[in-house]
């Protein structure tokens, strides 16, 4: 049962991780539905829900009893994203549905996103991708500080350009509004810009704004491209080191192998 | 005959294949003019849909003939491609054009712009694009796996932030409508800009719901660039095994040596 | 004369060098100024757009006197642009400001914006990068032809899912109307939203509209970044082959010399 | 206390060092609250902006004292930084705060968002990343110079086409104005969109002007990734040349060597 539940490696193993995806999915999809307008109340939706949630609650407490070490289960990441999984459910029958509670209640079944969660326990390439997020976590701090610094100095510098073209613009002030309401407003404006997303709700109307504005995104642009690549080269260093790692010639000590290498391309000589 | 139509080495069959580019090209034209206002009856259009679409029935059935296997080439990809390219043609004559059935109608016509996959046929990079796209397709997944569980858990986070910000806020929520209605319009908020597409339809509006925003923004373009850079590295590997493989072993005709290679990897046999 | 004009290593040619320059920039700010309201038929801009012209036209006839083979000159690349920086102004004296001309008038006046390709002549990194692009250009037209095959697909998809969803639902109709009013619109949207631009003018309204788009949306984006990542190998690749082009050891044949090397790193060997 | 204040290996000169970046932090938080409406002469406010701007006095100061050459260091660019911290503050005394004077003010206090630069100091991986922008300089100016000329002529075209297009059809004059009013307009649009950011503010209404723009959306897009594949190159080969300097030759300790050398490549000895 425990190699049934914890391992992918049998038969049985394969078909309870399909399933469970399947749960998970289908889960996602009843708690997003939910929020729909005339899908609220939906019986089935909430019969399918109920369902869902007993079903992870078995999940739950069969690995609870078939773990050697329950209780590091129950403390552990996956523990409690299982755990989070089936909570809002019961915690929605306490609290009951009277409206005073409602935004409470709210918030706890907002905690059944986190089931999604789960799909990361069935990809194994993940662990691959997180190790590479983790070996690169130096230089995304360094490149979102880059970006803050950017979106500060940015942000404010638009912020006085645009308030002040519109004050010693009289007449234009009348017809139309200034989007750069404030500080903060205008660094959610440098952020969307600088990130290339550019939503348009905030968007320079001054001309002088407009010049300005066109300058900035293009000297992010070519800034925001110097940390990107620089993480593109670590993860390019870190996919040849991987490569490199299992296997290093042991007579010449070359290395960069193919993982596949039985001799070494450089002396000859037999790798094991 | 054989020659023209399936090889591109002979020089009537250079022509064939340019004549063949033209007839698709002409024909996505045709196909897109007929939604325009003003063109959907227009004379010209129908003749030279009708036109094109017997030239495309004379190539298929030549392809038959010429075949040796007809049934084989009849059920490949390239085959299913080349019938679905003048079916819509010979369909609509079936339906007639009563009112009644112009929906199903419009169903079959849109099969007809699937003959822009036969481009691909004409195109020798395109080998090379869809073998490292194949490469590359794990990788993909987690992208998108990656990219799924972000848009899922942000979008409801948004949804409830947004909602939640309108209720407390009253004076507000009579104003103006949070644009985040419902889970699934918010995962597609996230999607539009985690992918910074950022068309601006769907933007956050409360003060709390664009700080939030722009943390998700940053955070979300800090960890797309990872798996960006991962699929680049696959990207640039693949091109250097490639490159490799024209220095093949003389022994065991091993392939992806490294450059400098003295030694195959494989059977350790000298390689000039 | 010749060194001054052609070659920019002496000190002369420098100063005429950064003089160009400065006109060449100052011209472009006076052709796009012309274009602001209120500035139009502005005295000072009409003088100093006569002031570059004739600027220009003693360039170009110095040039042609300079060049050893006027002929080749005039019919050369640079030859054709240094013409049509000057022959915008005297064809306006010829046509005359006769209202009836103003269409013709304009034409002729937007050839003055090609002096700025007067700028490449001045950038000798930008040979290095002509060189890359040209090396790129199969790998560009492969991802063109991706981008242009996706685009026509998604864009017929959505235009038929769009306006069917507004035909099935008739109490939407009467509020909005759908975005894709035709296929080269939804192909225009498709162009937008693949290379992530998102303008926002026009988007999917209805529900399985949304979803559809965001699920091409994702598919298009890891795609897209196939393609990318290609050209950025294609690059990488070139930048080492330029390197490795200069140098190669004469004794034991090993490549990929730092470009200051005196000794081969393998054999220890001296190279010139 | 030279060590607390400008080392950051002691025990105390961490605490300082964290001191310091809260109180950037704050200060920027505070600076930013200010403008929006209703925080703007909050009494809180003013006194924790006071007192931030006492404890970066006494900052300066202690540097000051500290320092070997004090005028070196208030010379430099961490000095004038330090400086633009508090100066904004004793000035805004020195005004007063009469009705007249507010526009000097607001400028004035821009100034207090340069303390954002002080996260810098703290920051090990930036000195490697400014490294690497200063070593892709060239690049960067190739760049932006390529995005330039391109937004100078799609710009100048965009702008004909649509009042042209405008100007034949009569009929969508009246309805609608064309965006692009002059050629900085349309270089804004031009710089918006092919760095992808596309906020939507200003777009193609006429149908040619759509598909020009489509085209020149796909042509900027494809050129955009290859001075985008070259930085990324640029930094790949900087970082391998960084790797590299472990290795450093025994005798003519020259750097960047190949990993597999066995040969300084300078002085040609023998390498362990």
């Amino acid at each position: 049962m425990y190699d049934v539940i914890f391992e992918a490696d049998t038969h049985a193993g394969r078909w309870f991780d399909i399933g469970l995806l399947l749960a998970i999915l289908a889960s996602i999809f009843f708690v997003s539905l939910e929020t729909v307008d005339g899908y609220a109340d939906n019986d089935w939706i909430q019969v399918a829900e109920w369902a869902l949630t007993i079903l992870f609650t078995i999940e739950y407490v069969l690995r609870l009893v078939c773990s050697r070490r329950p209780l590091r289960y129950a403390l552990s990441f996956w523990g409690i994203i299982d755990l989070l999984s089936i909570a809002p459910g019961y915690l929605t029958l306490l609290i009951g549905s009277s409206s005073s509670a409602l935004l409470t209640l709210r918030s706890i079944r907002l905690l059944r996103v986190f089931r999604v969660m789960k799909l990361w326990r069935m990809m194994n390439e993940a662990n691959e991708l997180s190790t590479a997020i983790w070996r690169a976590r130096n230089k995304i701090v360094v490149f979102l500080s880059v970006v803050l610094v950017a979106v500060t100095i940015s942000g404010s510098l638009m912020y006085h350009v645009e308030t002040l073209m519109f004050n010693v613009d009289p007449e234009k002030k009348i017809n139309t509004e200034s989007d750069f309401t404030s500080i903060p407003q205008a660094m959610y404006w440098a952020t969307v810009t600088m990130t290339t997303v550019g939503y348009g709700d905030v968007v320079p109307k001054t001309v002088i704004g407009k010049i300005i504005s066109a300058a900035l995104i293009l000297l992010g642009y070519s800034l925001i491209i110097v940390p990107t690549g620089f993480v593109s080269a670590e993860m390019i260093n870190a996919k040849g080191t991987m490569a490199d790692d299992r296997t290093g010639c042991p007579i010449c000590e070359a290395t960069g192998h193919r993982s596949e290498a039985h001799y070494c391309y450089r002396c000859g000589s037999r790798m094991s």
